[in-house]
């Protein structure tokens, strides 16, 4: 069976988030066909963020869907959003040090699940839209690790599949994030971003943090719910 | 939460086959815990893998398991392995060809899990038993493949965890890695192999063919029970 990858169609993991809901929409302009794929891995919001991705799936007319049940990442815990006993940290990442929040080797196994779809739906481009600069810390998101990716997916993956790991928010601070996502007509009204709570958000947590820096960096409102 | 490696420890991908037998069998000689991770992914033999799976865990008394549901690879499908509309292939693999149980990016999946157990329970090593030479022709069993898995775990991890992928079987004959198990007392009647059949192993199929030609050349019955 061989299936060449075809330009036209795309995978996009959707958190839910802000981030990813930019880098679907970048992606549904840039190809006619496009497969909206999310992971449960047992952290702390899951439900609204899976709500979130339904709704974004429905916004956008995404038809091809799948949702990829990561219990073990659950059971093997090791972050806060998977273990209830680790605190979630708050008022924003600190240079250089990686936050509780760091779910270990996670964004791995999301890839490796769009990798595998788009070789199967013979999609030529999986998209992820993690942000390196101004942003969460984690090691699995800066660009050296997606190149590592690339060429993993080079060497595991069918010589006619051809698929590229994109990532075009990796460089963007995060409020050019959100002017890219506004320039696009992204529906922010339908993310979730907060690591704690699953409404109103809680507006302390490093998540929600950076994505309140990024709205008032671009000059807008974030449509979403705050404690007070 | 910092978690630096243990030599002591590691974490064996064990399918129930006889080359994850083998490699269990060496990290068991190596290291003094060892975590056993099985991955269930909708394959037509999953129910005899993952009683072999349990039986070796018990049989070597290992406390430490792992079964990682991976139902999106059955959804995925694109294999013989887990999509019954596509036939097993017979007669062992043809050179230079990619059969059709090859399951896209396989195991990029099982990795990731590994390295995420490896990297919460301080593992320093994670232990794969891929065959590349006289084997199965699938892309991710090859020696580059896991050359940049291991770039991939470097810069994907905690700086301070330092976990090697380690492949001890990558360049053996298949008869050699029956010679390998014998010497160190590997229970073969534990394991399985046959893509086709729970029981008894069907015999032709690919897994089959190159599992009697390895126990064939190495001179040494095949404990398994086969069709006639």
């Amino acid at each position: 069976m061989k299936m060449a990858s075809n330009a036209d169609r795309a995978v996009v993991c959707v958190s839910g988030g802000m981030d990813s809901c930019v880098c679907a929409a970048l992606a549904l302009k840039r190809h006619g066909r496009v497969y909206f794929l999310h992971a449960d891995y047992g952290q702390r919001t899951e439900e609204v963020e899976r709500e979130c991705f339904r709704r974004l799936a429905d916004h956008y007319g995404v038809r091809d869907r799948l949702v990829c049940r990561l219990e073990h990442l659950g059971s093997i815990g090791g972050s806060s959003l998977t273990d209830t006993s680790i605190a979630v940290s708050e008022s924003g990442p600190d240079p250089g040090v990686i936050p509780s929040s760091y779910v270990p080797f996670r964004n791995a196994h999301f890839l490796s699940a769009a990798v595998s779809w788009a070789e199967v739906v013979g999609a030529g481009t999986v998209y992820i839209g993690a942000v390196e600069q101004d942003s969460s810390g984690y090691p699995d998101c800066r660009r050296e690790y997606y190149e590592a990716f690339q060429r993993l997916v080079e060497l595991g993956t069918r010589p006619e599949t051809g698929i590229r790991i994109s990532t075009p928010l990796i460089a963007l601070r995060k409020h050019e994030v959100v002017e890219m996502g506004l320039s696009l007509g992204a529906p922010f009204e339908l993310t979730w971003s907060c690591y704690r709570s699953s409404g109103p958000a809680c507006g302390r947590c490093d998540s929600c943090v950076l994505r309140l820096r990024a709205f008032a960096e671009a000059g807008v409102d974030d449509p979403l719910e705050y404690e007070s």
